[in-house]
């Protein structure tokens, strides 16, 4: 049994003005990864800004950022000598600043070395989230995609963040879809970890206590009325359970809707979430303490909470997506039970 | 809000074994620090020394270890030339090894640099733990005695270890007693954390699951049959809490049972937790949640409970102890609740 997850996390508002002084102990001139716009209208890259005294910004992060835009960020690292990397916004934010800061301390590496099994050291990274989703301010991951290959998936190196700043206010200015489809994503996280066959006392400790935290917020989610501090924390805790155990089935199933279809991935994940669930409590009683710890008094009650929320995608595309699911076995293996072709079938003609 | 814990824990059979790659990159030579018995009676020593190619042995550590005893350490890791430092063994040898770590990478300086605030940085630490109690292996505090002083407490420097590697197999041997006295050290952190000024809901996250775990084992306890693995885990997440929030009332006033009357740590701890929690209780909803979550139906059958566990240890010198304890209202302000001079007074009257 393990447990590991070294970085300096702070959650509180004003939280970048607050830790000026860590931020600026970081180095001389970071390159600042964020995308085009949110960072811009939620004021977190005006209250970044406003702490350091030089930074390079490279603002074209889009949602599943691709190896090209990463060694493009880094380019621009490189000609522009900075010494530290700061991923503001969403996950694709942060897992580009991760990759980045790996390049860049790498010059002689391209964006080959992502996939391969070397040491490699990187620069320091500071994340400071602004969804409530991704946990990847507290992970070593980073997912990037490679269109050519229609493939999304963790790179290989383990790049944990120095410090994570979270506040909560600058969820306040996203849009309700966007706070759904992340809040969603966590709770992917939490039941995926917690259903997990890596799982051990440290991940059930944080799924028990994060699934408890998501039962408080469930109706509130379905009305538009968000407590954001406690939905960042969610998705920390979500994050940290993950950092122990990995995803499974949903997140792995959910690559292709998103490489394919264009299916945004808090939703993708959503989507299948409540058929593995089902799927699940079919052999094990462990998919019923989902349904427990989430306050749901039956399945269908799950299932109706789920689409009331999300919706189905209405997809017809079944067996392609079964398809390409089969072609990734080695997958099936992290959930805790044994799942076989049959069970995928299920989830797919069960959610789409 | 803040979480940090750097360090990387293992839980596992055979660990020494298992992570000797990791044990070996970690230097040439390390300084064992040790006590003088228990290590070699459980077997933990000989598996360390198998997998070393070389080592310097320091086991000369005793309960509460002396800045003294520290400073004799460091001299022979000092003209041994060590590299690093492991400490294997109770809560004492943990926290000896990080201050002999320090010492060792600070030659010019001695004792006197303990409870100064001044930046120094140390040799890496191992911490093998062999007790269920202590948690140091995941908190960056040592705690020494300065008996001319008739102080004890923690020195000023935060010192995390490296590695934390935890094999419940060497508590088989620990005698009834050990086992159960630094039960109840693990028990005060869990009920000291989430009963603190400074709790958070990571804290709240681990005292929830730990005193989860811990009710588990309550019966056993008294019985004394013992689920070594939980109790490791138990006193591991009990010391992940206190890393994030610090001790409270109990371990203040522990301090001097411990001093002046020779009472074991987790004894001189338990004899004012019921109490402590009573005097919570009258305040506020937060004490029952401990009787909830240890699963106790009112506050005689933990009183009862303890008692059972752990006796009282029939001390008159009330007033003494009052009034130690009236000198250091800095830690009064440690609990969640206000409290005052009768407080304390109840809690030793009715605790001794």
């Amino acid at each position: 049994m393990k447990f590991y997850m070294p970085v300096s996390y702070y959650l509180e508002e004003n939280c970048i003005k607050n830790h000026k002084k860590e931020i600026l102990e970081c180095g001389k001139k970071p390159l600042i990864v964020t995308g085009k716009h949110s960072s811009k209208l939620n004021g977190s890259l005006y209250d970044l800004i406003s702490i350091l005294e030089d930074y390079v910004l490279f603002d074209q992060v889009n949602e599943n950022p691709t190896v090209n835009l990463c060694e493009k960020g880094a380019r621009m690292g490189l000609e522009q000598k900075v010494d530290y990397v700061i991923g503001l916004g969403g996950g694709s934010s942060m897992d580009a600043a991760k990759a980045i800061a790996l390049l860049i301390k790498n010059p002689d590496e391209n964006k080959d070395c992502f996939y391969q099994k070397k040491e490699l050291s990187h620069l320091d990274v500071i994340c400071i989230p602004t969804t409530c989703g991704t946990g990847s301010e507290v992970t070593s991951k980073a997912v990037l995609s490679r269109p050519e290959l229609h493939e999304k998936g963790s790179i290989s190196h383990d790049i944990w963040p120095k410090y994570a700043f979270v506040d909560e206010t600058y969820l306040t200015s996203a849009s309700d879809s966007l706070i759904v489809s992340t809040a969603v994503d966590a709770l992917a996280h939490l039941i995926e970890s917690h259903l997990n066959k890596n799982k051990n006392s440290f991940s059930l400790m944080c799924t028990t206590y994060g699934l408890s935290l998501f039962k408080e917020m469930k109706e509130e989610l379905i009305h538009k009325e968000f407590n954001y501090k406690k939905l960042m924390m969610t998705s920390s805790i979500a994050g940290l359970a993950i950092a122990q155990t990995g995803t499974s089935i949903p997140h792995a199933m959910s690559y292709d809707l998103t490489n394919y279809f264009h299916i945004s991935h808090g939703l993708a994940c959503g989507y299948y979430l409540v058929s593995f669930v089902e799927v699940v409590m079919k052999k094990s009683q462990e998919g019923k303490e989902i349904l427990s710890l989430l306050g749901f008094s039956d399945f269908d009650e799950f299932r109706n909470w789920m689409e009331s929320l999300i919706g189905k995608p209405g997809l017809n595309q079944k067996e392609f997506l079964i398809e390409l699911m089969n072609q990734k076995k080695a997958k099936w293996s992290t959930a805790c039970v044994n799942i076989t072709k049959e069970d995928i079938c299920f989830i797919v003609h069960s959610s789409l």
